[in-house]
């Protein structure tokens, strides 16, 4: 199936939320070994938890090299295994890079057995680094989120640059709606290519979907971060449909007790709750 | 020793060639297993045909990922028999994310007792995307190159889109000279903070030396992609250092039959001899 029906599909069945998974062994909870095996469990664990309320999970490839080719080992097995609970699983690795290392990023990660979905892509080498991404999407139904406005505070240094009338980030939101519409699903409304638009810039948000009208949305920055369910809702399409919003501390470390699963279940309901009912409003 | 000082005295010592480790399965020499041990195999025997003539070697991550957790292992196992032999070993991974998450990457490449010594940035996030990787340079004697004008031939896409008098990466450039002044080394010239500048845009090239000057050169783009010798001696500074030149396919693959270490070895003289007779014209 084609990345963003299988998407919208399972957002329909659950709820728009996905679930970072950023494990660090120093917060891993009580009742959990302090080492790899504790991040395969905590993760695991993690998405036994919230696969019946997320759509997706996002595993940040960073935190599994900090622990090396075992880290790496690990990733690969907590992605089949959310693979296999039928989420959707969104690799956080912000690769980019062109020509054959390009196509050795997009193998790596989008390759027709991989267990992985879609890849978060940045876009600094322009569409070199992305035509690899795009060409594995529209073979293997896999999916790219290129960074456009990130929910950092320092994202204006590079992206709200001013180019004639607009912005770095319109321009490259542009890019992405051009990318887009070449790899729309079956329905199509919505395409393989996706956006990151951090939920921290607001007023941001709701300009780039006018611009990217087939592009899903990626939206970080919610919780922990600042953005409010208000504010993310901005990035969903005047059907509440076409986004989803990431939380990852707010979700992983809800409770450092044994009673971690629970408490990660619950804060999935909520934030399902919470986004739903803007989303209705919309 | 710092590292614009390790690397200065290293060039010093051998040549300003960087050697790009990019290991292709299918396209490994004669002899050498078709397998992961055969990627292996290969870099080692790659490193020591090398390693009296380079002075560093880009181990290229993304190929490395691709064979899996197991090529991971070989990455590091690759970059320690490096570093035994001294060369500079810088990790192409063109690593890039925000808070905690780029702490992790910083901390997996760029920890106390990581072998690699530097590695790529890409900066589309801003300094917030940069800082924590600054922090380990500073700390742990390690350095970074930013992508500021990359070789490929749409790196115009974003790179060069015009902001008022000047373009995206000459403003990039600017950036970067401000990061390396806050980490000079002992001559203090140069910096820990470095720069991708490709060899295929010669005339970028002469300005971003003039807009860098404590900033040492990741040049790409020679040989098989079409730089000259000429084309990057304009990277180095007007005392010839300050610039690492990389060269991968054209040294790796210089023969497919048994004599490729033969091979390798003499491509490295030859690029060497070429580089320092046009760098000592300037």
């Amino acid at each position: 199936m084609h990345y963003a029906d299988f998407l919208q599909q399972r957002i329909t069945e659950t709820s728009p939320v996905c679930v970072g998974l950023d494990p660090v062994i120093a917060k891993l909870p009580e009742g959990i070994a302090k080492d790899i095996g504790g991040v395969k469990d905590f993760c695991i664990g993690i998405i036994d938890a919230v696969a019946a309320d997320a759509a997706a999970v996002k595993p940040q490839l960073a935190y599994f090299e900090l622990l090396g080719w075992e880290g790496m080992k690990v990733f690969f097995e907590v992605c089949e295994y959310a693979k296999k609970k039928n989420l959707v699983v969104i690799a956080d690795g912000k690769r980019n890079d062109i020509g054959s290392t390009c196509e050795a990023y997009a193998d790596a990660y989008l390759g027709k057995n991989s267990p992985i979905d879609a890849l978060t892509v940045t876009p600094y080498l322009g569409s070199d680094g992305v035509a690899p991404f795009m060409e594995r999407c529209a073979k293997n139904d896999k999916g790219i989120y290129v960074l456009v406005k990130t929910s950092n505070e320092s994202s204006g240094d590079l992206q709200d640059l001013p180019i004639g009338d607009e912005v770095v980030h319109e321009h490259m939101a542009q890019l992405v709606e051009s990318w887009a519409t070449q790899l729309l699903g079956a329905k199509g409304n919505l395409s393989a290519v996706g956006a990151v638009v951090g939920a921290t810039y607001p007023e941001e948000s709701r300009y780039l979907r006018t611009l990217m009208p087939h592009v899903p949305f990626l939206i970080p920055g919610y919780g922990a971060q600042g953005g409010t369910a208000e504010d993310a809702a901005l990035g969903f399409l005047p059907d509440g449909t076409g986004a989803i919003v990431n939380a990852s501390r707010s979700i992983l470390y809800a409770s450092k007790g044994k009673d971690w699963q629970e408490a990660a279940s619950k804060a999935t309901k909520t934030m399902s709750n919470e986004l739903l009912k803007v989303i209705a409003k919309k």
